[in-house]
């Protein structure tokens, strides 16, 4: 543990982030493999989307909320946000990793996850900025020289979700009409944390023998594979939670219940101050005319 | 004219701004009533949508925005997007605006337009953080102390005209959707500039007797009578248009003929470095993962 970060107490939480509401779904998983540990989500509702933004900022906000993850005592973290996997993570490992400190991504553990699920052609469904990346392509490469990928941009889903629709025609009919974009495929990988939501809608749309796979599951039974191996940097706590969003606390905790499946705790505000994500409780939206001096 | 704005040669443009492609469609009626003038149209693409960040960060773009197209040479500079022109408006006049420089928004303009089109109840769809802001409301009571205003947001349609899809039955359905969350109301203002391009669909789904109001014609008209009392900050040129984007400019190029109803001249990039937006020949995507020292 390096000196800026003193021993939390009384526990040491896996941090959980994503750059919105999305990673609540690998959390759920999290949870229900080990239930046992602490943990805290960060949201960077605040800032999201991140896909677009330049690849400057994406390393900036990162990297804000890493710290501030590790300022809340974790010594892992967990990366939910596939964009920030893709684009990000080595980064994030370069500057933060080391034998006290981890950061884990879920872009591996898709990519595994599809091999071995596919007989030879997995679709991966991803935002903008995930796609772009190709790294789910790369990672798919390192493991198979065989299994073929085909990546398509879905920019209108995360909205969907985010709007609560994703038991209307409204989704069924969109969610169709990215399906129709891939090819030949057998396996059709859901590469952004939003995207679980519509399972159900995947499932009714996509040619029967087709397998829609929600990474989440996986990521979170190899964690805990992971973390057998590394129990201090994920000790067992008492099944806390804590959850900090940088966006509009109260529309997190109402939709985000829908992601995690269970209510949330109390979210807690946080808010950029002087390149830092600080703990920050006032959170109100200003109405009208915002003038900055 | 202020020392860090050499007088352009040889024109003077007009500058207009939006956090995407929406603005064209004010750009089109600017071009139909003042086809003389010179343009330069700066569309935010690579960091759109606006409508869900929190404010500081819109503040931010807005200033790098505006402070690009001062560097154009504009001395007038038409906010076509609500979003800014609702939270922003105020700020970006205080700081950019004098007697050789102007900021003009299209609020004010879209409730001028509201008001005198009303028989009493006026319905305003916008983004999520335009709604919130309450500036349409508080311009239409300035206005008349009778006239009704509810505010619906609708995060899902600027996504979809992106993607465009709005001639899908998922357009209208959501259209649907959103116009069936107003009461009893006798016009619906389009308060985003994407949602000109859904106007059939909201002609199609609203009952009869109410009207559906874009308020870029508006805007237009109005933008000519200022004009006539300020030739000098918008001069006659020889019709020119520059369109400058901070997304994808292949994309920028195909989609936005679809907003401005025409071909669009080669698309220019431009990229955020170091807090300035900046002219970036090279706009490729970096794929894979990034590493910063």
């Amino acid at each position: 543990m390096t000196t800026d970060s003193p021993l939390p107490s009384p526990g040491t939480p896996v941090g959980v982030y994503d750059s919105g509401f999305g990673g609540l779904t690998v959390l759920r998983q999290l949870q229900r493999v080990l239930p046992e540990l602490d943990y805290v989500y960060l949201g960077d509702n605040g800032r999201a989307p991140y896909g677009g933004r330049d690849v400057d900022t994406v390393l900036n906000f990162a990297e804000q909320c890493v710290e501030r993850l590790f300022g809340e005592g974790c010594r892992t973290i967990v990366v939910a946000c596939h964009t920030v996997s893709c684009v990000a993570l080595r980064h994030l490992q370069q500057r933060y990793g080391s034998a006290e400190r981890r950061v884990l991504g879920v872009t591996i553990p898709a990519a595994e996850a599809a091999v071995a699920a596919t007989r030879g052609h997995v679709g991966f469904l991803g935002t903008a900025r995930t796609v772009a990346s190709h790294t789910f392509r790369t990672e798919v490469r390192k493991l198979s020289a065989t299994v073929q990928v085909s990546e398509v941009a879905a920019p209108v889903l995360a909205p969907l979700v985010e709007e609560g629709w994703e038991d209307t025609d409204i989704a069924r009919l969109a969610v169709a009409r990215y399906a129709a974009q891939f090819g030949e495929i057998d396996t059709l990988v859901l590469g952004c944390t939003h995207y679980p939501l519509l399972e159900r809608a995947f499932r009714e749309v996509v040619p029967a023998g087709v397998a829609v796979l929600n990474p989440a599951p996986e990521v979170a039974r190899r964690f805990a594979i992971w973390r057998a191996h590394h129990p201090a940097l994920a000790p067992a706590g008492s099944g806390r939670l804590r959850v900090l969003s940088s966006g509009d606390i109260a529309r997190f905790a109402r939709h985000g219940a829908r992601f995690l499946g269970e209510e949330l705790p109390p979210v807690e505000h946080i808010a950029e101050q002087q390149g830092r994500l600080a703990l920050c409780p006032d959170e109100a939206e200003p109405p009208g005319q915002i003038v900055r001096e």
